[in-house]
């Protein structure tokens, strides 16, 4: 049975996953949204890229058994699984500093472009500028003529998903800290993850 | 009236707009997709990010009339009209040696990922790794339940799409290269540009 470890509300964390390695991604409450990102563990200019994965899978948001790749077009991740309505979003970026100060928020206020140069930094690596994050969770339907809304999550309690490594990776969390629009239901709270091995 | 300048087909183009000029980009023949990015001139490192115009407009797609913004959620561009149908994409990712590798192609066909590092060469600048393409013309359907189809353009010979320049920039144009799949209605062909005074 892996330990389970926290991510505090708010926060990110940053994990090594080696090939044949997995991260299991654990949405305690079912209300939080987690920003993920992975990262080629020998060069962090080769990462996931949400762009290339919908071009490669010609669908907007990954399921449960694909293939994710990264900005070279190179498989990196398969989405093993998915315990939750699979509803997630890939075409909103991460929070940002930008985005609450325009919230009419304190510049300090916690962001997941914040968590993910924060996690990296606890493990003395240099995030490149702006990836794109997987969106696990976040609710943004697009509606007919393109329209985006912004809802709250349908996850349940303890959902999951799981990311499997096929090369080495540096994978990203952070539990979005937004609390002025609904998509946490208002509420930041914690999440969880755990490394599986092979 | 301003002079029209060509982009051949599968090449690009790029030229400086200063703040206040507009550029007109023009599908002469409406069967031509062209990706399209802008960049701080001041800072190739800050440039037209197509998530955050995304999550700015709440939509998928701009229309005329809409502001768009760059990787700091700051306007960088009115995009002041459009003669089109308006059907363009911001999902998929500029085509690059990979996409071409994996479709069957030599290594040396041309991308647009390749026309934009080539056209800011000609300016003496280096592209930033992989900004996302504002893809005018290209029609991207979203189905119901997120799938992606790669359609043919919808647009009208001589149809134009104009970008204002909020700051002063360096816009891209590639006239798409892609001849595999029919997003060009099989034939890359060229396209012009146009650059409007205030």
């Amino acid at each position: 049975m892996p330990a389970v470890q926290e991510i505090p509300a708010r926060e990110g964390r940053a994990v090594k996953v080696s090939r044949g390695q997995a991260l299991k991604v654990i949405n305690t409450f079912g209300t939080q949204v987690v920003d993920f990102w992975a990262f080629n563990a020998a060069d962090l200019g080769t990462y996931l890229s949400m762009q290339h994965t919908r071009a490669t899978l010609s669908r907007l948001t990954p399921h449960a058994g694909d293939i994710l790749v990264d900005n070279w077009r190179e498989p990196m991740l398969s989405f093993e699984s998915d315990t939750s309505p699979g509803v997630h979003d890939t075409v909103i970026p991460p929070c940002d500093r930008a985005r609450y100060v325009k919230l009419g928020c304190a510049e300090e206020h916690a962001s997941c472009a914040g968590n993910l140069r924060q996690a990296l930094e606890r493990l003395d690596l240099t995030a490149p500028p702006c990836p794109a994050s997987f969106n696990l969770w976040m609710n943004i339907p697009v509606l007919p003529g393109g329209d985006l809304e912004w809802r709250e999550t349908v996850a349940k309690p303890g959902d999951s998903v799981v990311f499997r490594a096929l090369v080495d990776c540096i994978m990203v969390m952070s539990a979005c800290p937004q609390d002025v629009i609904r998509i946490n239901s208002g509420r930041p709270v914690s999440a969880q993850y755990a490394l599986l091995d092979g």
